[in-house]
C-alpha cells in the first residue's frame, strides 16, 4: 500500500466514529429510544439545516456567533442547527397545533455549535432529548427530570448527581433593581461562566443595596437539600424568587414519588446557557467530566414566538459525553457479537456461500471470506477480526 | 392559541419525519444496521461535514454544483457531504491503513445534494450502505449484491428488482475510438439522463464506424438473462468489454448461489451518474417510484487517491424511498405498539406516578398523563393518543 501526499483531514471540531465507538453509540441510541418510546415519547426527525431566523426565535441572539451559516441558492441565510429544541418547537408550532396537548415528543440526532474543541465538547455531537409541549404543571418537569436520571441509567452510568436551579430565582432579585437588559445579560453571563469577579464589577455599579449585592454574589454557592431551599427562602422578599423556590420543592416532592430524589440537589447558581429557560433548570454531572452529561429546563415563551401560545419543558443528553463517562469509568458495555468467520480454499467458494446463509438463518452473525484462504491464513484472519468461531470449508 | 404572523417553513428540499414515519423510518434503519452486522460489516460514523477537497477527490466535480458550501473560520471551504462512499474511502485509507483486508463497513446516516425536490428526491436524505474496501475479486461484488436484495427484503419490499451493468462495456468500445476525454463524459452523461438524440449528435461527429456507433445506441436496450449477454458478446471484439461480459457472468453464478439471481436481470445501460465506478455496477427498482431505490457498484481508483493502493465495491439504500415503495405498496410494517394511558384525578397524580413505573417495569410503554382529567376526557386523550388501555387512577 502506497502512500501519496495528500492526507485528507476532517474539518476542526468534527470526527470519525470507528467501528467500537459506533457500535456503542448505535447501542446506546437503541436503548434511549426504547425508553422514550416506553414513557409515551414520539419521534421527529427535523432537518439538519434551518433557516437562520427559526434558529435566532428560539435561541437567541448569543448562539449567533457559534453557528455555522450560509446561503441558500436564493440567498437566505441557512444554518446548521446548533440546539434541536428550537426546531422541535417549530414543528410542534407548526405540523401538530390541533394535536391532543400536552405533545411529548423525543429526538436522537446531531447539532452543530462552533466550539474551542476538546474531548467532550465538539462542533458536531450527537443529542438525545425529550420536550413536554403544551403543559406548564410542575407534573411535566419532574417528568422531565426523571427521566433525564432514568436515561443515564439506561446508557449504562451508575455515578451521577442532577443540580436543580429554577431562574426565576434570580430574575425575581434583578427585577428589584434598575438593571437594563443588557446589565441583566451580563450578570447572567457572569454567572454561567462562573466569573465572580466580573459578576462583582457589575454589582458595584448597580443600586442594589449591599444585602441584594452579597445575596447576587451568594447564589452560585446556594446548593444543597431541602433545608437550603428553606435557607434560600428567608434570604429573598420578592414573589418570583419565593415562588421559584415553591416551584422547586413541588418538583422536588414529585421526584421523591418517582424514586429518583437521591439523584437530584438543588444549585441555585444553575442558570444554562440558552436564552429561553423562563423556570426551573438542571444539569447532569458523572464524575471524570468536566462539564455537564445532559441539561434542561422549562421554556414558556418560545413556542409563542412561533405562535404557539403554552408552556414546555425538556432535557437533552449528550451521545458522546455518555460513550466518554462510560469508558472514563471503565463501564463495558455488552459489545455486539461477532460469532462465526467462514474462511475457504479455492474451490470452496460456493460451499461457504452456502453456510453462511445456513448460518445466518440460523441466528449467527457471519463474516464470510471474500479471498481464498489457507486454514491457517483464516484462522489468523479470525482472530484479527474478533470472531470466536472459525469455520473452514475444503 | 393564537396564530402569529411569523409562520416558519424548513429550507427547500428538507423536510420533517412527523412520529408515524419517524417510527417506521427508525425501525428500517434498525433492521439494516443489525443486517448489516449479522454479514460481518462494522458501523462507520463520520462528520456530517467535509474539507470540499476530501469529497471532490472521491465524487469528482460533476457533483460540485449540487453541493451545499461554505467557509469555516480560517476560510477553508467545507461542504455538506453529497455522499458517503468518500467519507468510507477516507476513513478506510487513513484510519485503518493497517487494519486486515478486506474491510467491510456500513454506515447509515443522511447526506446533501441541492436538487429539483420532489417525493423520494429531496436536498437532505438517509442512506443506508455498505462498502467492501480492499477486494477487487468479483466474490465481493456479489456479496454486496446479495447483500443490496437481503436489505430490500428486510426492509419489508416484496417486488423489485436489480439491474446490473458494468461500465469497462462502454469504456471498450469508446476506448476504440478517438473520443477525447470530455467526449467521453459527454457521451456517459447522454447515456446517464437516457438522452438519445444528444447521443446521436455525439456519435454522428465521431470517427466510430457505423456499426459501432450503431452498438452504443443500441447499449441502453442491451438487457435481460444470460442470453443477452452472449448476444452482446457477440457484438464486441475489443478486450475491455469482452471481460466486463465475463465479469458479469461470474458474478451472476455466485448469485445463483446466493439465491438471489431471481431479482437480477442484466442492463448494461445503467452506467451511474458518479464518475468514481471502475467495473460492475447496479440499481434496484421498485414498483411505483420512478427512480432507483438502490444503486452501487464497483470503484477501484478512488482509495488510491487517498494514499491506498485497492479496489472496492459498495451499495446505498435510500431509506426515504424505502418508506414511500412501502406506503405505494401498501406494505404495513408492524407499529411500536402503544400500551397504556394513565389518567388520574386531582388528588391522584402520586399514585399514578407509581402505577406507571410498575407498569413500565412490566415492559409496558405507558404515557402518564401531565394534568388531571376526568375519566370521560382520559378515554378521549387514550383514543387520540393511540394507546390500547387506559388506566385511570382515581
Amino acid at each position: 500500500m502506497k502512500q501519496h501526499e495528500f492526507v485528507p483531514q476532517v474539518p476542526y471540531g468534527t470526527r470519525d466514529f470507528l467501528p467500537r465507538e459506533a457500535s456503542k453509540k448505535r447501542a446506546v441510541e437503541g436503548e434511549l429510544a426504547q425508553l422514550f418510546a416506553n414513557w409515551g415519547y414520539d419521534e421527529v426527525v427535523t432537518p439538519t439545516i434551518e433557516y437562520l431566523e427559526t434558529m435566532t426565535v428560539g435561541v437567541g441572539n448569543d448562539i449567533d456567533q457559534h453557528m455555522f451559516k450560509f446561503f441558500d441558492k436564493s440567498n437566505r441565510i441557512l444554518a446548521l442547527r446548533p440546539d434541536m429544541t428550537t426546531p422541535m418547537a417549530r414543528v410542534a408550532a407548526t405540523r401538530f397545533k390541533d394535536s391532543p396537548s400536552p405533545m411529548k415528543l423525543f429526538y436522537i440526532t446531531n447539532v452543530f455549535r462552533y466550539e474551542q474543541a476538546q474531548a467532550g465538547r465538539q462542533c458536531e455531537f450527537y443529542q438525545a432529548g425529550v420536550e413536554i409541549m403544551g403543559a406548564s404543571e410542575p407534573a411535566a418537569d419532574a417528568e422531565v427530570i426523571a427521566l433525564a436520571v432514568e436515561s443515564m441509567l439506561k446508557s449504562g452510568l451508575k455515578k451521577f448527581q442532577i443540580g436543580l436551579g429554577q431562574v426565576d430565582f434570580i430574575n425575581g432579585i434583578m427585577e428589584q433593581s434598575e438593571f437594563s437588559l443588557i446589565q441583566r445579560q451580563q450578570i447572567k453571563h457572569a454567572m454561567v461562566t462562573r466569573d465572580l469577579v466580573g459578576l462583582g464589577e457589575i454589582l458595584v455599579k448597580s443600586s442594589l443595596s449591599q444585602r441584594e449585592q452579597t445575596l447576587l454574589k451568594h447564589i452560585p454557592l446556594l446548593h444543597g437539600r431541602e433545608e437550603m431551599l428553606k435557607q434560600a427562602y428567608s434570604m429573598v422578599e420578592n414573589d418570583k424568587s419565593r415562588n421559584a423556590l415553591d416551584n422547586l420543592a413541588t418538583i422536588y416532592q414529585l421526584l421523591e414519588n418517582y424514586g429518583v430524589s437521591q439523584y437530584v440537589d438543588f444549585d441555585l447558581g444553575i442558570i444554562r446557557d440558552f436564552e429561553y429557560y423562563t423556570g426551573m433548570v438542571f444539569e447532569g454531572y458523572t464524575p471524570g467530566l468536566g462539564f455537564p452529561i445532559c441539561g434542561g429546563g422549562r421554556y414558556d415563551t418560545m413556542l409563542n414566538s412561533f405562535g404557539m401560545n403554552c408552556g414546555a419543558t425538556g432535557f437533552a443528553l449528550g451521545i458522546e459525553r455518555v460513550l466518554l463517562a462510560l469508558e472514563r469509568q471503565g463501564i463495558e458495555s455488552t459489545q455486539s457479537c461477532k460469532d462465526i468467520y467462514i474462511g475457504w480454499n479455492k474451490e470452496n467458494l460456493v460451499e461457504a456461500i452456502k453456510q453462511a446463509d445456513t448460518l445466518r438463518q440460523s441466528g449467527y452473525s457471519v463474516e464470510l471470506a471474500i479471498i481464498p484462504e489457507s486454514c491457517a491464513q483464516a484462522e489468523e484472519s479470525r482472530k484479527s477480526k474478533g470472531y470466536a468461531k472459525l469455520v473452514y470449508m475444503e
